[in-house]
């Protein structure tokens, strides 16, 4: 099948484009610059495709940077928190509506290129703190993608909905993801914080999978 | 309530504002430049806003020109067929999946902001050659938002999706719209070609309602 993935630059999507390409896939990236602080996750996207030889366009939706207010990941007036991923306080990270934007976007693309499918790599660990990670969420736009485009046969894949971060880690160590190359931090920086949220979950799948954690951590 | 009302600059989405104003609705508007051929309509749009003072924002989708190929209305190496509205060759005038990309964003920035609702304007003239003006796309399309966002009281109001267009100039006669500052043409003139399939919709709607046409034609 020929399949767009929604890329980030991070494990989850990294470890979703290793297990479309086993699966024998015809395999496309695209990754979204929303302005979000911590831009350092293009440029991560960028290499591994390169790596992997695979098309990537980024999309520029800078243009939503000021009426998508009031995330930690846009607004640079909010801190990042620290704390555990799940916490109540990750809930400064949500950026409203996110993922319905750019799968709307990923689909457009699909069709307008005659693919199958778009992937994305959403995992259960979000499920608490992001409603566009949850399973009535896929269920419910992939339906509403495939009647908006008379697309019926057309799919949302998202394999890993009911998987933890530390399951897809597990999955990712076996098929050899280059997770050297990917990028978690919601911090700025040019290297991996180790305190942010995010971060403590990627220390915390490594740990929890028995995958070597490669990342190079500030801290 | 407070709604977000996608706003094209055409008749349609202006007879939208009038009727949402005329309802005591605290009414704000976005429009979107995704590049189309027919960006004058964004400065009727803007025209539209200043009359009614009414807050305005223009998102600049841009970046997605060069992904939504084939498509008349946003790649310049296609024609815009000129023929009837409904008829087999307007398809060359879909942009796949506008219309959710375009959702997805206002109910976004409709959540940022604490908003009520987002509303557009499309209708049943629109069903043959547009899925996602259908009713079927709309209802999946509000749930999945709904869940996206854990707003499920938020509204996703399309008042005339089973109104026709000549319903709407009715409807906008007797709210006094200003047709006079919309745009409906799809090619990139300064007035309106009255040729191509938007205009011929936009006269017969104007024929049939008996609402008088005061639009300068080109021809």
């Amino acid at each position: 099948m020929k399949v767009l993935a929604v890329f980030s630059g991070g494990m989850d999507s990294a470890t979703l484009v290793w297990k479309l390409l086993a699966e024998g896939h015809d395999v496309s990236l695209v990754s979204f610059d929303y302005g979000q602080r911590h831009r350092r996750e293009l440029q991560s996207a960028a290499a591994v495709a390169v790596q992997l030889g695979l098309e990537h366009q980024i999309i520029d939706l800078t243009g939503l940077r000021p009426l998508l207010k009031g995330s930690a990941l846009t607004d640079a007036s909010v801190d990042v928190p620290h704390g555990h991923y799940e916490s109540d306080t990750m809930k400064a990270t949500v950026v409203p509506n996110r993922n319905a934007i750019m799968i709307s976007i990923a689909w457009g693309m699909a069709v307008a290129e005659n693919m199958d499918a778009v992937a994305l790599g959403i995992h259960a660990g979000d499920h608490a703190i992001y409603p566009d990670c949850r399973p009535e969420f896929h269920k419910a736009i992939e339906v509403a993608l495939q009647l908006g485009t008379d697309r019926l046969g057309m799919k949302l894949f998202a394999p890993f909905i009911r998987m933890t971060k530390t399951d897809i880690a597990k999955l990712g160590g076996a098929l050899g993801v280059r997770y050297d190359l990917t990028w978690t931090c919601y911090e700025g920086g040019e290297a991996h914080c180790g305190k942010c949220g995010a971060c403590q979950e990627r220390q915390e799948a490594f740990r929890d999978s028995g995958v070597a954690d490669v990342t190079e951590y500030a801290a």
